[in-house]
């Protein structure tokens, strides 16, 4: 509550006045659940108070004079929290897809990266069953890592580099062998499949339980990538084995831009997997920033992954100022600084001289005193500068006002603690610090906020469709967790600094589509695991039509590369991959070779480019079919940009994979430019494992205007549970 | 294995020489377990294999050329790992007294000390069962502490200060109520029954889980300490009010010098307490440099504590160094140094002007590159100087060289990463230094030593017996870890620098009797609990009687305040607590007010003072009893220093707390100038229940010379496992 806003009779009891407020706003209707119960005042951490309110009155609260804001009461799981991406995935060990996956008991996932770090205690083995008998890797011995290495969490190791040497002849290859010396891959990783670790954290910022996806997955290395790069002969060489040792998910964080199907290791790789049941998870790519069809991995018979933020602010501290008379208030901020600093009432100190932060003889003057700067932002890539100046000046701490909100890092090095607070904040900062004789605050390092909204963003660099080298299925699939993820890295250089001294962890935290891949690549093994039986593409299919397209906010999923406007599936595919109702998808899309094949036929791909990708010129015949349309669950129907109208119909057949008969609803969500005709509306299944087929026409009624019209049909079951989302594009 | 003692024809393979070593050792003989099985060879870390050994085995290996040094794995629990010292004393959840306590779920520990830190995680209340319907006590409200702070873990609050206000009338109290902002209150409340902190440690070290001894008691906080001390009537009224609030134990770690017990108010309120069956667990000192005699809460009524080292080296830090042409040496040091500190491969540095490390200038020569400099010790507290110099020529880190071996950190602040090496392992650093045309090292931080041996070792300040207020009884009652413990500690001050930044944090290791008092006190807790019907005297008695005498080498413990000589009884008293053990004593020696009345009547203490202890001049009077002799389960026979012979005989009675029928045999161990007997030589209990007495005489044949002399008892059970030893010491 705005405490100046208190009525006078109330001036002195703060407590009171809240109480008056609830019951002003309670609900009195039969609804209602009866009297708010008011459970706290607060007086010194914020002004307000903590109450039970039905949703009607919040909303009267909302209205109530003095109020600021209100946030749902957040319970903190300290000692059992996971890496909070799997938490923000909804993954639990009591309930859903966890338990039903055993959580990827007996599943075997080969990661193509750059090796993994052995020694990282995400690959320790405790409570891991035995090597699977079918299993057919082996963990190759080389340069640091005898063959004794593997263990039964991570039980195979390869390195493929004979196309990186043929290309690099004069690069000296220190780790010749599969350890990972970069960091990309056991953190890919361990993210996918890692072993519980307590007391993970990034310097103190995001402490808990880190594991992976699949924590009782098995994990085989496939490095390809050295340190200039990786090369198709070794991707492609590296992939045959994943497939030929006999892994189930292949995750792979890397891409070759703009690279034919039939020319891409990963497209024609994935293809032979595909053919054995292997599932292949990829990174959709970072150009996010360079507008659509910035695509990698756009293949049609994988798994392709944006990536999202989660609701977790990890890098958070806190500002609290003021003092009894004005009343205490606390700010949270972003700050990275790697360790506990006690920064406790040091004077604030702010004036426009000094606040440029560019003199350390000026503010040297202040050192004398435990003392805390506030340096304003003087333009991109000022903070850095600044902070050396205020170390320099041997200051206390530093508080920065950026011009911008953002939970970015704005340096990479902290010579001296410092937070970074919202322009919105700095206000009432500086006028509390001008009002003040003696202004002091306090900040508090290491500190998560959890509950952040709205989550998930998608991330502004996630790659965005079509895909450029399959404009025919709408890619990317889905969104998954791929801001700020926190997971295992090889301690083999510094990863932070305090002060002068260089600072070394195993644990990093790590942006971009690769994070993302590995979390979607964990629940495809734990989707393996659950339904052995289920194809690749039912797989992914389950993962696609139960996605959220919602935030937590229950609100559309913004895209911040889109001025956090409403996310298009170019950016998000279907939205965020939602585990526990992948276990359970109701329908499913299925999809096999020949149905690729066709669709490849149908795009007027030459006999040598198919064979190129099914590395069979018998195998696969265009006579037979040729369908440019596939049993995809998602549509995208290209126009052009200028186009005015347009009409386009797809087929799709869908199995019944709920536990018997069922019948579903359709409906269809439609911008105004854009027509949705699906026949028939319903579809009748009478057991478990039949078919039905459906048509779905999109039809173009106005111009796009060069800006992707998207929708999605949706097929709700009747008596059950079952939601089935498909999402359209019209570009 | 000293590697320059490979045989010729092994030279370029160790792993063979190795395996030839196991067989030239190997067991033939029927009670051999069949060949050596040779896990590892290691050349890189050290240069030795790791194998499995019998006993003989062992044996003959030390006796092999090349042999250097041998040590058992161990087992590093990172996850489930306690606050090590609950471990070192052998409490586990699976077996012996932890789970016959059920953690000690029911007893209220009431803890006099500095007040506690409520918002501590140690505290939080997660899992504990209801307060006790028969708590009387209260959470009284004060300055930043609402009457709503307690919960199901700090079921009360009390402060004390009328005395001290009195005395110290000038003095401002700022914390006015029972909130610690010292943190000795915190720190032993928690280590006596802290709820599971995981994620706990010093800035790095000694990571792990940190609970109390007794994790599910309750705790009761009485405040009696202030900025300037403690005062008499605060101590009397706090004790007072934890008996009438019902506390089932007392712990509390602060005492009165050269106190007569009755004007002690803890041997006075200790009398009130043992008259309600309450335990009172209390701290010996810590004045142990200033010989025999330094003691306080030496009352026979009390359970008196003195402080032992464990086996964890918490502060460590390893350096390596070496070549491959040389070999690389791994020596582990000392190291307070706050955080994970990057430093490989830095540039080794050691000559006899620099390494002074007096001069920043010089020093300074070398800060362009990655350097590590080698200081020697200059002398008392030169190492907090030197490593100003070092910091200020902006090297990386820094070796310290100590004239003898320690575990002390030598100093308090670290303005640059630095640890101390033994200075046995110093001249193979230099000699690598000054014959390597490139000398470098890794320095790593943050390590944990485990299995350090010999501990405990009694710690060199724990004061020692006979108890100035009552030399009639032997004191210590008994050793418990008290050196270097990690514990909560409330957030309100720096703990820890790096650079120049201060840090804070929620854990702080403290070394002392005040420790030490606390784990006593939780086994207390738990004996209370497994054991309800069990007099605060049988509880002592479980303790001394079953304590350890021997260190984990499996020889007499040792003290580090006689120049690591066999500690005596008024040192250690019986011994390390054996929680497990005391769970299951077999025999106990009960003695109640009476008994305690009867002798301080036959030490002619008057009526008034008997008076005084008692608080009654009409409960008791000395006239039906009066005896020098309590039954107590240890003797201390007081001839005189210069005496040159002596005879006192000692009548005990043991209860038999068995389960069932039971016969004991004595006997004892004797120096060469006592003499002891005992009659009789045999004990039998037709049941559990059943008391029986003996005669122990003990006689001095020979001057003592200024030294006590010291020995035991034995009772062992015949047909059974039941050890009973009470030490006696002669001066």
């Amino acid at each position: 509550m705005d405490k100046s806003a208190v009525p006078p009779h109330f001036a002195e009891d703060a407590h009171a006045w809240h109480s008056a407020i609830l019951e002003s706003v309670a609900d009195a209707s039969p609804r209602g659940r009866g009297r708010p119960e008011h459970l706290y005042s607060y007086a010194n951490a914020l002004n307000g108070f903590a109450a039970t309110l039905s949703a009607a009155e919040l909303r009267a609260l909302r209205h109530t004079p003095g109020f600021v804001s209100a946030y749902p009461d957040r319970r903190a799981d300290v000692a059992h929290d996971t890496t909070h991406s799997q938490r923000f995935l909804g993954l639990r060990p009591d309930a859903g897809l966890w338990p039903a996956a055993n959580l990827g008991e007996g599943i075997i996932i080969g990661v193509v990266d750059t090796g993994v770090w052995p020694e990282s205690s995400s690959f320790h083995d405790d409570g891991m069953p035995p090597v699977p008998s079918r299993w057919r890797g082996a963990c190759v011995p080389g340069v640091s890592f005898p063959a004794t290495t593997c263990n039964r969490k991570l039980i195979g190791a390869r390195y493929f580099n004979r196309g990186y040497v043929a290309m690099n002849p004069n690069d000296t290859i220190s780790m010749n062998s599969t350890p990972d010396d970069d960091g990309h891959g056991t953190h890919t990783a361990s993210t996918a499949a890692g072993s519980p670790v307590p007391c993970a954290s990034f310097f103190g910022y995001g402490r808990g339980t880190a594991r992976g996806t699949a924590p009782r997955a098995h994990i085989a290395a496939y490095k390809v990538s050295w340190p200039n790069g990786f090369v198709t002969a070794d991707v492609l060489a590296a992939m045959d084995a994943a497939i030929a040792d006999g892994v189930d998910v292949v995750s792979i964080s890397l891409g070759f831009n703009n690279e034919p199907l039939y020319t891409d290791p990963v497209a024609i790789a994935s293809f032979a997997a595909m053919e054995r049941g292997i599932v292949v998870s990829a990174s959709a790519g970072n150009d996010g920033v360079h507008g659509l069809a910035t695509f990698h991995n756009g293949i049609p018979w994988v798994l392709t992954v944006a990536a999202g933020t989660v609701d977790r602010q990890m890098f958070a501290g806190t500002v609290t100022y003021g003092d009894t008379k004005q009343g205490i208030t606390t700010i949270a901020g972003v700050t990275w600084y790697p360790a506990n600093a006690w920064v406790s009432e040091a004077k604030l100190v702010y004036n426009d001289t000094l606040s440029a932060c560019t003199s350390s003889a000026l503010l040297q003057s202040l050192a004398t005193k435990n003392s805390i700067i506030v340096c304003r932002d003087t333009g991109l890539g000022a903070m850095g500068h600044q902070m050396k100046i205020a170390a320099a000046a041997g200051l206390t701490a530093a508080i920065f006002v950026p011009q911008t909100e953002t939970d970015e890092p704005l340096t990479g090095e902290y010579p001296l603690p410092v937070i970074a607070i919202s322009p919105e904040d700095a206000p009432a900062l500086l006028k509390y610090i001008t009002s003040s004789s003696q202004p002091t605050a306090t900040i508090n390092f290491q500190q998560t906020v959890l509950s952040r909204a709205p989550a998930p963003v998608v991330a502004f660099y996630s790659s965005r469709g079509p895909s450029p080298s399959f404009a025919g299925v709408l890619k990317p699939d889905i969104l998954a967790p791929g801001d700020s993820i926190l997971a295992s890295w090889p301690p083999v250089a510094p990863l932070a600094y305090v002060g002068r001294t260089a600072l070394v962890g195993d644990f990093q935290v790590a942006s971009g589509t690769s994070m993302a891949c590995p979390h979607a690549s964990g629940v495809a093994a734990l989707l393996r695991a659950a339904h052995p039986d289920w194809s690749p593409a039912m797989i992914k299919s389950a993962m696609v039509t139960t996605a959220s397209a919602v935030n937590n906010l229950l609100r559309p999923i913004t895209d911040a590369g889109n001025g956090n406007g409403m996310a298009s599936p170019l950016a998000m595919g279907s939205g965020h991959v939602n585990p526990n109702s992948a276990l359970d998808p109701g329908l499913v899309f299925d999809a096999g070779p020949w149905d690729f094949v066709a669709l490849l036929c149908a795009a007027n791909y030459t006999v040598t480019q198919i064979a190129a990708v099914t590395r069979s010129s018998t195998a696969y015949s265009c006579s037979s079919s040729s369908s440019n349309d596939v049993n995809y669950p998602s549509f995208i129907a290209t126009f052009g940009a200028n186009a005015t109208s347009g009409r386009m119909r797809f087929s799709r057949t869908a199995t019944n994979v709920g536990a018997g008969a069922a019948t579903y609803q359709a409906s269809w969500s439609a911008p105004s430019n854009v027509a949705v005709a699906v026949t028939p509306l319903t579809l009748e299944f009478g057991g478990a494992g039949e078919k039905a087929t459906f048509e779905v026409e999109i039809v173009l009624t106005a111009p796009t205007g060069g800006e992707p019209a998207h929708g999605a049909v949706l097929w709700t079951e009747l008596i059950g549970s079952h939601q089935v989302r498909l999402p359209y594009v019209v570009v």
